[in-house]
């Protein structure tokens, strides 16, 4: 297992898919073959189990339904997508992982985060190498993800309240994971941002070497 | 929560469905309100779920993946089906439900039943007041089984070998959980066996009384 597994967490109009997509630019000059990967989804298989979680109405599953239904995404990308990459000496970049379901089942209803740790912890087993988490001001955060229009915006319609508690989940895993955790400012431009990520996960792979 | 939750369990041929609508008609002849359900599915999200997992390859999930989405169908069966009909003091049969993950997955991987029951445990939580297994002879039962061709064979592709390995699994639940499983013969004729479910039942709820 000689991969490096790392994540992108933060609410929904951060920044979290194109920081994804330049750092993977960034490693790919740098020589490194790297996979970019999302959850839900990631597999053929946990992007099925996706459409199931991202459309449809808010009330479509109960937050424990939902755990049930992420926890088998996740374990599918694991099986088939992290796991065989990480084996191959491949740097995954996945955006969104086991983090965003603690955050957002979290910010439901808090008893939830002891459920998704007790899953994780029996169905899944892995964490990620290293997680870098964008902080942005919900407000405007909001506006850029409403404004996408993906379809796929369940999540995104529980409205700025409900985002306002999620900043707060991602900030907390900063305490929660501490070793595995960076914190970056999202509100600078994405050109910046995409140069403090590049050189934190260049000093970070200098070290492990 | 006045109402009785019978489940019917054994291998696909066995004459369940039939049985299930047999024992429906008697009770509501004898003035009964029931709520005819199946596993996996038996609510709006739970049948989709379902189309995940009956439909494909028989690789196209791991077996843990597999548990967590039956896990998730019955989540959402029990509280959007089951609980609530329950609640009304309603009969529940119910073609399959957790004995049957609890079979096909330890007759898949023995170590899997712990894994299997730790799920249950944790998201469900609820098991049936009566479970009637029907036991009959695999070879017969798979002839019938693939002889229906619903396009639903996924299971039923595994083989004969697997279904001796199931049917030992059926009756494995008579001595896991001896207070609410009764052996029904499936081999009579499906009018004798209907009268037998009919009268054990009927003893059952006179009891309850």
């Amino acid at each position: 297992m000689n991969g490096i597994f790392l994540t992108f967490e933060g609410i929904d109009g951060s920044g979290k898919s194109t920081q994804s997509r330049l750092l993977a630019g960034h490693l790919e000059a740098a020589g490194f073959e790297v996979v970019l990967t999302r959850e839900p989804g990631g597999s053929p298989g946990a992007e099925d189990i996706r459409r199931l979680l991202v459309e449809g109405e808010p009330g479509r599953w109960s937050a424990e339904t939902e755990i049930l239904l992420f926890t088998a995404a996740r374990r599918d990308h694991v099986e088939r997508t992290i796991l065989p990459a990480l084996e191959a000496g491949k740097i995954i970049i996945c955006d969104r992982f086991a983090d965003s379901t603690r955050v957002y089942q979290g910010a439901t209803r808090g008893d939830l985060r002891a459920t998704v740790d007790a899953l994780h912890a029996r169905m899944i087993g892995r964490e990620p190498d290293l997680t870098l988490i964008i902080d942005m001001d919900p407000d405007i955060a909001l506006e850029r993800g409403l404004a996408r229009g993906s379809g796929e915006d369940r999540f995104e319609e529980f409205g700025a309240e409900f985002q306002h508690k999620l900043r707060a989940g991602f900030l907390g895993l900063l305490e929660d994971f501490p070793d595995r955790t960076r914190l970056i400012d999202g509100t600078q431009g994405a050109q910046d941002v995409g140069r403090e990520i590049a050189s934190l996960v260049d000093t970070y792979i200098a070290a492990r070497a």
